[in-house]
C-alpha cells in the first residue's frame, strides 16, 4: 500500500502525469515501447540489481559482463536490433551496470574514421562479438591534451607494419574501459612517425589478447587500474606496449592514409579525429547525466514528503520536510534543471544531426561550432547536474548517505562525467575561444553561425522590469541572461586586447584571462539553456495543464540562476538592487507554487522502483520499512564478525568483572 | 629520489617551512611530540592502512576494531595517557580508521550529564574497556529534532525501573556508531513518562549485549545498518527495544532526577542536554574537517606541480598545471580556507573553554551563544571544507577519481560531516534565530555578547577603496563583510516583522524567511572567519617571512569570498561595479603570488606519506610510478576473473572464426 503522505500528493496534480510522460518521451507510442523494454529487462533475473550495493569490485565486474553477454541473447529473443526503436531504451532500462560500452565506442570510431574496407572487415566481427573492442586514448600522463600523447607508431616500410611502443611509464594507456580484463582489441591513439618525421596522433586497430585463450599478446602488458570512486563494474585498464607490430591496413584511414611507400596522404580535415569525441560528449549528456539527475530528484522529492521533521505550526503534527522553504529551495531548482537539460539535450541532438549530415557531404564548416557547443554544454550540464545530485543527496540527511538510498552511487558516478571525455575547465576554455573569435568576427561585421549572432547585440541599457510579476516574463529574463553573456564575453575580449596591446605576450595574456573566460563560457551556455527552455514552453500547446507547469519550471530555472549568480546581473546595474528584491520574491513565490506539483513532476519521469533501486525513493513511499529490510540483507549482518573472537572478547574478558 | 618538478618548488620558499609548522602546532615542542606520536603509530604494522582502498566493509570493520584494541596496548607501552600531551595527536596519526569513537562520546555524556555517583560507577568500567559504550540518539524517523524522538522510557514505580520501548518502526535507533556489532552498553535517549505524564527527552544507560558471550540482551534487537558512502569501518547500528527494563539509577541525573516516589526534580537548565552535542560539533571541526581539507590541498597541490598538460608558451615544454590561472583559482582559495579554519578552530576552542568553565560554576548564560556559534560554524566549516575537498578531487582530473589518489575517501567521509551531529540547514537556522534575537536586543539598547555587538553598527555608507591595492587592507574587506552581515540580518529581521505585522502567523513568517535567514547566518560566520584571520595575522610577529605569506592568504580568503559572492556586496552599492573590478584584479594577482609558495605552504601541514595514503600526494612526487605499482596490488589483478570462463569465452568462441 502507498504511504498516505505520498498518496495525497498525487491527488492534487494540476496536470496529467501520463500526458507529460508521453510528451517527454516524444509521443505516447515511444512511452509504450520504452515501458515494454523496461519490463522485459527488469523482469529478467539476470539483469537484477538487487545486491548491487553489497558487491565488491570483482563481483560487479562479473555481473556487468554477465549482463552484457545475456543482453545479446535477450535482444535476439525480443527481436530488438541496433536500428530498432527499442534500442535506445535498453541502456536506461539496465541502469548502467553493464560491460562493453567501450566496445560501442570502438565500433563508432571505426565507422567514423575507418575506410569502407576497414568497416567491412571489422564491424561484422565486432557486431557478432567475435572480437571485443576498447578505445585506448588517455595515457597515465596525458588526458584531454591529445597532441601530448606519448605512445608512438613508427612505420616500418620493410614489413609494411607500424611498430607501436610505450616509451615511458607516463605513456602507458590508462583508464580505457573494457580494457583491463575484457577486450581482445582496441583502437590505440599514437604519434605517427614515417621516416623519422612526426605526423601527429592517429588511431590504430590492435589486438591485445588471444582469441583462443585470452592471454595477452606478445609485447602487451595490460591489467585493471584498481578501485575507483564508482564504475566498479568497469574494467578500466592500463596497457603498455613493447614494440608491438600491427599491419599497415590497421591505421584508420578514412581521412588520411600511409601508402606502401610511406607517403602520407590526407583527405579531409584532421579535425575530424575529434568528431567521435563530439558525439560521445553529447551522448554523455543524455545518458549519463540527465537521467541520474531525474532519478535523484525522484528519490529526494518522494522522500521529502514522507519524512516529517519538527513542527511548522505549534500544536500540529510534525511537518513534511518539503513544506519547509529551505527544502523547497534545495530541491525544486534541481527539478527545474532536470527539465531544462532534457530540452537542451533535444537542442544539441538537432545541432549534431545537422552537422553530421554536412560532414558526410565532406563539408567540415560546422565542426568548430559543434565542437564549441558540445564542449561547453558537456561541461556546463555535467557540472550543474553533479552539484544537483549532491544537493539531492544532502537534502535527504543521514539516510541519503546510506548506499541503500541509491543517491551515493548516483553521485559518485555522475561526478566522473565532469572529468571523462574532456576535463570541464579545458572544455569551457575551448568554448570561450570560439565565442571570442565569433565576437571579434561579428564586431568586424563578418558572418557567424546563427547560434551566436546575439553577440552583435551589444547595448548597455537596463532591465525594464517594474514589479515582481515582470520577472515571470521570459522576454525580461532571457534578455537579462543575454545581456550578461554578451557583457562577460565582450569585457574579457577587451581585457585580452588591452593586455596584448600593453605588451603582454599573447599566450600569457590568454592565461591571465582564463578565470573570466570560463565565466563567459558558462554565461553563454546558461543563456542558451534559458532561451531554449522558454522557446520550448512557448511552442507547447496548452494541454492538460502541462504548459502552465512547464512555464513555472522555466521561470524557476531562470530566476534561480539570477538569484544564485546575482553579482553578474548587478555588476553594471543592468538589474538594480530593488529589482533583485523582485527577483527574490518571485523566485521564493514560485517555490511554493511548484511544491504542490513536485511529486507528479517526478512521477512523470516514469522510473520503476527497480530503476531507482532506492529504499527512499520507491513509488509506495514505504521508506522506513524498506531501509530496515534492506539493511538486514547486508553482508555485515550475515555472520558474527571474527572481530569479536579475535579482539573484542579478549578485551572485555581480560578484565571482566561482575557488574 | 624526489621528482625534480616538485623539488624545485621547495627551493624558492619565501619562509621557513619548519617554523610555520611549529607555529601551527602551537610551538616547536608540540611539533616534536606530534611527530613522535605519528612515528610510533605509523611504524607499527598493526596500524597500517596500506590495503585500505581494497578492503570490504567487513574487512574494514575488523581492522578498525583491531586497531582500537591494539591502541590500548600501545598507549600503555608508550606511557601515553588521556590527559597527556600526546593524546590529541593519536587520532590524527591513525588517520581515522579506528573503532570505539562513540565509546568516547558515551563516556563524555556520562561525565557531563551523570551524577557523581554515576560517574564513579561507569567511567572506570569504560576506561578499562570492561564495557564498550555507544550513544543512541538518532532514530530511523528522527535526527536533528530531538523533541520528536519516539522511543519511550516509562517509569515503573513498583520495580523502580524504567521500561524502554520502541513503539514504531520509525522509532528504532538508527546510525549510532560502534553499536551495530561492538557495543555492550549505550546511552539511549528516550521520552520520559512518569504516571502517564511526559517530561521530554532524557538519557539512560542501558546494556545491550552480554558481557559473557556478546549475545543481545533480552528484548534487544540490534545490527548493522549496511553499506554507506564511507565509514565502512564503523558499525553504525540499529537498535529496537521491546520493553527493556533499566534500573532507576541509570537515568543520567546531574541536572534532573526521578526520585523513588516518581517525583521529577530538575536542577539546572534542561538545555544542558545539548551541551555534549556542542562540544562534539566543535571537535568535528578540528578532527574531521580541517585536517581532511589540509590533506586534500597537499595532495592536489603537489600533484599539480608534477602533472604537465598542454603548452602555456608555444615551443616550450608542457606546463605544470599549477601554472594555469584556472588551476590556481581552484586550489589556492581552498588552501587559504584551510588556514582560515585552522584559526577559527582556535577561536572556537577558546569560546568553548570559557563557556565550560561557566557551566561548571552552574552559570548557564553562555549556552545560547555557545550553541549558536558551534552550530553556525559547524555548518559553515563542514560545508565549505566539503566543497573544497571536492574541488581538490576534481582538480586532479581522472587520477583524482581513483581511490588510490586518497581524494575520494577524503571526500566521501567529509561529506558526512554536513549531515551528522546536526543537519547544516537546521544549524544555520538556529544561528540565525540567535542573531535575529541579538539584533532586536541590540536595537532596543540591550546587552548582547561581545561577539555580536557589531550588529549595533548599522550604517549605510560605501566602501572607501579607491584602487586595487586598497582591497589588500584588512580594514577595508573586514568592514565590507561586516556591512553585508549586518545588512542581511537586519533586512531579514525587517521582512519578518513586516510579514507578522501584515497578519501572517509567526511560524509561517519564519518559514517564508528561512532561505534568507540561512544566507544571513552564513554571512555572519564568514565575517567572523575573515576578521579572526586578519586579527591572527596582525598579532603574529614578523618571523622568517611567515607573517607576510599569512597576510597574503588572509587577503586571498577574504577576496575570494567577495569575488564568489559578489551579489551580496554589490546589492546596495556598498561595493560598486568599478570596485568589484579592483577586487577581481587584486584577487587574480594574489593567485600568482601565492602560487610560488604553494608547495611549501602544504609541506608545512607536515603530513607523512602514510597519513596521506595517496599515490598522487607523496612527498617525493613519484606519481605515475606509484599509481602503477599500487594498481597492480588491486584484487582485480590478483587472479583471472571467473567472468572469462563463464561468459567471455563462450561469447567469443561460439562464433570463433580465423582472423
Amino acid at each position: 500500500s502507498v504511504n498516505p503522505d505520498l498518496a495525497s500528493e498525487r491527488q492534487t496534480a494540476s496536470f496529467s502525469v501520463e500526458k507529460l510522460t508521453a510528451w517527454l518521451d516524444g509521443g505516447a507510442e515511444h512511452t509504450r515501447i520504452r515501458r515494454a523494454v523496461v519490463e522485459a529487462i527488469q523482469s529478467d533475473p539476470v539483469f537484477s540489481r538487487e545486491n548491487q550495493y553489497f558487491q565488491s569490485q570483482n563481483e560487479r565486474y562479473e555481473a556487468a559482463v554477465r549482463k552484457a553477454v545475456h543482453l545479446q541473447k535477450k535482444m535476439r529473443e525480443m527481436g530488438w536490433t541496433e536500428n530498432g526503436p527499442e534500442f535506445k531504451y535498453i541502456y536506461r532500462a539496465l541502469s548502467g551496470d553493464v560491460a562493453f560500452l567501450l566496445h560501442r565506442v570502438f565500433m563508432r570510431s571505426i565507422l567514423v574514421l575507418g575506410s569502407d574496407k576497414q568497416i567491412a572487415k571489422w564491424i561484422p566481427l565486432a557486431t557478432k562479438y567475435q572480437i571485443i573492442g576498447s578505445y585506448a586514448q588517455t595515457e597515465l600522463g596525458h588526458g584531454t591534451y591529445l597532441q601530448g600523447l606519448e605512445t608512438t607508431a613508427v612505420f616500418d616500410i620493410t614489413t609494411q607494419e607500424f611498430i607501436l611502443n610505450t616509451p615511458t611509464i607516463s605513456a602507458m594507456k590508462w583508464w580505457p574501459g573494457d580494457m583491463g580484463r575484457s577486450a581482445t582489441h582496441t583502437v590505440v591513439f599514437a604519434q605517427l612517425f614515417i621516416h623519422g618525421k612526426s605526423y601527429g596522433v592517429h588511431p590504430f586497430i590492435m589486438q591485445i589478447r588471444s582469441l583462443q585463450d585470452h592471454s595477452l599478446c606478445p609485447g602487451v602488458t595490460a591489467g585493471d587500474i584498481g578501485p575507483k570512486m564508482n564504475f566498479e563494474h568497469a574494467d578500466n585498464g592500463y596497457l603498455m606496449l613493447q614494440k608491438v607490430r600491427v599491419p599497415r591496413e590497421n591505421m584508420l584511414s578514412k581521412f588520411c592514409e600511409v601508402q606502401p611507400d610511406g607517403t602520407y596522404v590526407r583527405s579531409g580535415s584532421q579535425k575530424i579525429n575529434y568528431f567521435p569525441m563530439t558525439t560521445v560528449r553529447v551522448s554523455v549528456i543524455s545518458d549519463e547525466v540527465i537521467i541520474p539527475l531525474m532519478k535523484a530528484c525522484t528519490i529526494a522529492i518522494r522522500y521529502s514528503v514522507v519524512r516529517r521533521q519538527s513542527k511548522l505550526k505549534p500544536g500540529e503534527q510534525e511537518a513534511k520536510i518539503l513544506d519547509y522553504q529551505t527544502q523547497q529551495e534545495k530541491l525544486l531548482p534541481q527539478l527545474a534543471a532536470a527539465y531544462a537539460f532534457h530540452f537542451i539535450n533535444n537542442y544539441l541532438q538537432e545541432l549534431l544531426d545537422r552537422g553530421y549530415r554536412e560532414i558526410q557531404r565532406r563539408n567540415f564548416d560546422t565542426l568548430p561550432e559543434l565542437h564549441a557547443f558540445s564542449s561547453g554544454f558537456k561541461a556546463m550540464v555535467t557540472q550543474y547536474c553533479t552539484s544537483a545530485v549532491e544537493i539531492c543527496l544532502r537534502a535527504c540527511g543521514g539516510h541519503g548517505y546510506s548506499l541503500l538510498s541509491g543517491l551515493p552511487s548516483l553521485y559518485t558516478k555522475i561526478l566522473a562525467s565532469c572529468i571523462y571525455e574532456g576535463e570541464n575547465t579545458i572544455l569551457f576554455l575551448q568554448t570561450a575561444r570560439f565565442l571570442i573569435k565569433c565576437f571579434m568576427a561579428v564586431s568586424a561585421g563578418h558572418h557567424v553561425p546563427p547560434s551566436v549572432t546575439y553577440l552583435a547585440a551589444v547595448k548597455p541599457g537596463k532591465c525594464p522590469a517594474k514589479n515582481k510579476l515582470d520577472f515571470l516574463s521570459p522576454d525580461i529574463y532571457t534578455e537579462a541572461y543575454q545581456h550578461t553573456a554578451v557583457r562577460l564575453i565582450s569585457s574579457t575580449a577587451a581585457k585580452l586586447q588591452d593586455l596584448i596591446q600593453s605588451g603582454v605576450k599573447k599566450h600569457d595574456a590568454w592565461n591571465q584571462c582564463t578565470v573570466q573566460l570560463v565565466q563567459a563560457a558558462k554565461a553563454h551556455c546558461h543563456y542558451i539553456s534559458v532561451e531554449n527552455f522558454a522557446e520550448t514552453v512557448e511552442k507547447l500547446e496548452t494541454k492538460a495543464g502541462i504548459q502552465k507547469i512547464m512555464k513555472h519550471l522555466c521561470d524557476l530555472f531562470a530566476l534561480h540562476g539570477i538569484f544564485s549568480n546575482a553579482g553578474v546581473f548587478l555588476y553594471d546595474g543592468y538589474i538594480s538592487g530593488a529589482q533583485m528584491d523582485m527577483v527574490t520574491e518571485s523566485y521564493l513565490d514560485l517555490l511554493a507554487v511548484i511544491r504542490k506539483d513536485a511529486v507528479p513532476l517526478v512521477d512523470a519521469f516514469d522510473f520503476t522502483d527497480k530503476s531507482l533501486n532506492s529504499a527512499l525513493g520507491s513509488y509506495d513511499g514505504q521508506v522506513y520499512q524498506r531501509l530496515y529490510e534492506w539493511a538486514q540483507k547486508s553482508p555485515t549482518n550475515k555472520q558474527i564478525s571474527p572481530a569479536y573472537e579475535k579482539y573484542l572478547k579478549p578485551l572485555l574478558h581480560n578484565t571482566l568483572s561482575k557488574l
